[in-house]
């Protein structure tokens, strides 16, 4: 076979599926995923493309992957691949674009045997990608922590470490699911207005957020810290990520500590971790400071974005109400935001986080913050979009919404499209609000 | 065997280590762990009885053990074990009190049986009890609570919401580690007093805290909650745990999403878990709120203290500087506290952290928050101790501490003594500050 660019749009895949201009798992995504089928119940890991997946167990049995990569090919997760580091994900990259090519693989045999490893993607449960040892979340959109400050707190916005600190506290592994899972409507406390005694209840603000996830490579030692330059080899992938917040909850509880059971109930991820390779046609610079902002501290220094800078990536979120899907309408967009709008790039996260020496392991979660930009069209939480309910959106068939309701779905998604590199999609991120449980 | 009540303070082991006054390991504690020995480097999990521990893969393999508990025995942690739930726990409990009981276990042949699967603790290398998913920290002393928010706040010490909600925060599960294990003192971005630019180094102000860790068992399903009522079933025993912080790092970072760099550096453990049945004869009614506090909300009500209550339990801070080690000098108490002062119970934070359907899982760590009482010398952390450093404390040989210098080894003690108990202690959690990365 021939070996070709991985990421070369000129290039086609002989799956016709792959080819189609609208799917989002082009031969130039490659998005690694853990799933299960009917026929098979065994959780094992693989590639989307097209309208397949290219199962990586049944693939490196049938011996077409490399040796070095073959055995965490057969895990039910990806946190084995994870850990083999960088240059072994690119070995493996590049085998798999060159099994899918139309130009590298034209053997109809070598097709057959591929073929063999094929899985449609709609008869595919999918599973969490990873083990979750540690889930982090940041607060990287100035855009999104100045209108959240300006509505919680008197004075000044952004409080006075937000421009030199990455933000970030620990989320909670135990609750993460992966995208189709419903979510039910968390009960706590809530002060009501003007109250001075709490109520406890189901949430009446409960909210999404609209996220990128990172995934960690293969980590650092406990004690030691991942320099910015080696950041962006350490970080395997990225999904859509949904922070579900219940905004009464969080506002009474999270002083001094933060959020906790605000957060805790679901955090809700999409299932096709997009590799960082396959989003190298999508870097950008980070996006500008303000010049009156302060330069970032020289360890999350990242001069000519050479650390990694920004991504361009088009997020958008997405909802469905009862009333929606009883007639049979679409879903309606609610948001459209660029990941590239963020204060703080995914290795400055990274490095933050494991400055202090704090060990990052395969598999580890670092969720963005919400992604918003300038506009309000572009704001990724129903608490920036109605302004904690003061300005209730109305949706196309005359529905309003403060907050979500009993059934309501929310979609993310995203997608990177830039001149001179193909189109690729990180695929969608779905959750249906249960009743709370009585 | 005879079948006789594990807690009986009359009762004696035929392992005579097990009976002197000073054991923190007599018949009547039984406290679980997981350990290698030069010998067998193949991590196990035992039981700690005088200065013995009973190997379980071993018993379990000898037969000595019931069928029910036998396979969870051979694990290489406890979550196994954990995840039998309570009468599980009980059933096996009653067995080791049986085997190990001077009274119970008579016969010659029998106690050689179990002596062959005895190992000296002085040969082992104890390791981590349990498989942490997730750990949380919280926040649960008032005294504590109070002191820090009159140093830190101003205005009254206490938020809003302490009396009514149990405040806790999401902790790093990767850097937990046993005790014995050195903490590298971290780095981090540090506001100088009266300084509007953050500096990068070394913190200089770095702190333990002494809490109580506390471990899940069973769990609970995602979106359903635990009842008070439940909560005690859901604990299967606790450990002593150093919440190790960095004052300077953490109060330029924490706000508004709580601690994070600060904390998440290294948090210690000790190896043994002592178990809820050994600590019964140490229930006593949770601490009287004042009058003028509101009484829990129903969710968290524990009328007549049947959930749990609170435990009596003496918890203390040692501290072993190098000139002490180099002198010769024996580690000086800098505090003593009582786990019965917390303001909210095990019970009531467990059942908390479960009320919005968060999932806890076998193995999953609670930490207590700082045990301060109302005295000066029960104050479980330097921070308080000192009062931000303002009140250095002398040691005895002339020596100065605001914060921890490199070389101080902190250690935990803890125990529990009450008439009509045989006294029962927690070990040992004890950690030496390494010099920063350069």
């Amino acid at each position: 076979m021939l070996s070709l660019p991985a990421n070369d749009p000129a290039r086609r895949s002989w799956l016709e599926s792959a080819n189609d201009a609208a799917t989002d798992f082009p031969l130039q995504n490659l998005p690694y995923g853990a799933f299960r089928t009917e026929a098979d119940a065994g959780a094992r890991i693989g590639v989307a493309i097209g309208d397949r997946i290219l199962d990586l167990r049944a693939a490196a049995q049938a011996g077409l992957l490399p040796a070095g990569v073959a055995p965490a090919c057969q895990s039910s997760v990806l946190n084995a691949l994870m850990a083999l580091g960088a240059p072994a994900w690119s070995t493996l990259r590049q085998r798999l674009s060159e099994l899918l090519g139309a130009d590298s693989c034209p053997a109809v045999a070598m097709r057959t045997r591929v073929e063999a490893c094929l899985v449609p993607l709609r008869a595919a449960t999918m599973l969490l990608p990873a083990a979750v040892g540690d889930y982090t979340d940041f607060y990287a959109s100035s855009f999104h922590a100045t209108n959240v400050g300006a509505m919680f707190r008197p004075g000044p916005p952004l409080l006075p470490n937000y421009k030199w600190v990455p933000v970030g506290y620990h989320g909670r592994s135990s609750s993460l699911v992966v995208s189709g899972t419903p979510v039910r409507r968390p009960c706590g406390q809530i002060l009501p207005a003007d109250a001075t005694v709490p109520v406890v209840g189901p949430t009446q603000n409960l909210d999404y957020e609209l996220e990128l996830g990172a995934f960690v490579g293969s980590g650092n030692q406990h004690g030691e810290s991942i320099p910015l330059a080696q950041a962006a080899g350490q970080l395997f992938g990225v999904v859509l990520l949904n922070d579900w917040s219940a905004r009464d909850i969080q506002s009474w509880e999270y002083q001094p500590l933060g959020p906790f059971l605000a957060k805790n109930f679901a955090t809700t991820i999409s299932p096709w971790v997009i590799t960082l390779e396959a989003l190298a046609p999508f870097r950008v610079p980070a996006f500008p400071r303000p010049a009156t902002d302060p330069a970032p501290l020289p360890y999350l220094s990242d001069p000519g974005n050479a650390a990694l800078g920004g991504l361009d990536l088009t997020l958008e979120v997405w909802l469905l109400t009862p009333r929606m899907r009883a007639a049979g309408a679409a879903p309606h967009r609610l948001s459209s935001g660029n990941f590239q709008k963020m204060y703080w790039t995914l290795a400055q996260l990274l490095t933050h986080h494991a400055s202090n020496g704090c060990n990052l392991r395969p598999g580890d979660l670092l969720g963005s913050g919400t992604v918003s930009g300038e506009t309000k069209d572009s704001r990724g939480c129903l608490l920036e979009l109605t302004w904690r309910g003061a300005e209730p959106l109305t949706l196309p068939n005359g529905e309003a919404r403060r907050f979500l309701h009993d059934g309501d779905e929310v979609i993310l998604r995203g997608h990177a499209e830039r001149p001179g590199a193909r189109r690729i999609g990180l695929g969608e991120c779905r959750g249906i609000v249960l009743p709370a449980a009585t």
